[in-house]
């Protein structure tokens, strides 16, 4: 497996950002674990239906990344829990802009569970949204 | 083309954001243009190299999307301009989320026009930060 710093495109933080989560499945995998799923089978039990093969890719190149953590809950077979480390967790930050951005300018968006996002940064967003707005 | 709605994974607004911006370039793309750049070419020179096929796609893709505009400023051959519509403006957010924790989670990188993307917001992003690292 290639370096982090092999892989990155320029020192831009944002190409940076995209290097390690800038596809279409891993920014869902850490949503869910911000909702509480901590095992395989609960992560592949997601309303997009991520495909087995690229879940297990997915978790494998976020611990690499040092974004989660897995450690052995089941020893025969051999089963994992998947957490969010610090810097995984902070991503909660990332995820709140899309969802904001997604309500406002997407047709028929709905979160179940936002209060589980918004957790992560122990205030509302949804405030500073409409103080900007009203600005 | 299939329309937004025959791509959409679920009605989660992560989801459905990434459906549109979910990729390693999209963003990179929209970057360019807060930061001014307005043509083709201008947007092909990034520290990134996007490659000239990707760019090409992504552009028809934010303009079906209604992130992008185009407009022909040119006739003979026909050349166009590029400018974020609201919806795309308004996708700064997303960005300033991902130069937060790209700063804070991936050593050596530097941004060299955040005052760019701060003036989207009209105001400066990093006092909340800190407030929150703080808090």
């Amino acid at each position: 497996m290639k370096k982090p710093d092999e892989l990155r495109r320029s020192r831009c933080p944002i190409a940076s950002t995209l290097d390690v989560v800038g596809d279409k499945w891993s920014l869902l995998v850490i949503r869910d674990m911000l909702h509480g799923k901590r095992t395989y089978g609960e992560l592949l039990d997601s309303p997009e239906g991520i495909p087995t093969n690229i879940l297990a890719e997915r978790l494998r190149r976020l611990e690499g990344a040092g974004i989660i953590v897995s450690s052995v809950y089941q020893e025969r077979p051999v089963r994992y829990t998947y957490t969010l480390s610090e810097k995984g967790t902070a991503l909660g930050d990332v995820l709140l802009a899309f969802v904001r951005w997604g309500k406002r300018h997407i047709a028929g968006t709905q979160t179940l569970k936002e209060s589980a996002l918004r957790a992560v940064r122990g205030r509302l967003p949804r405030g500073s949204t409409r103080a900007r707005a009203k600005g």
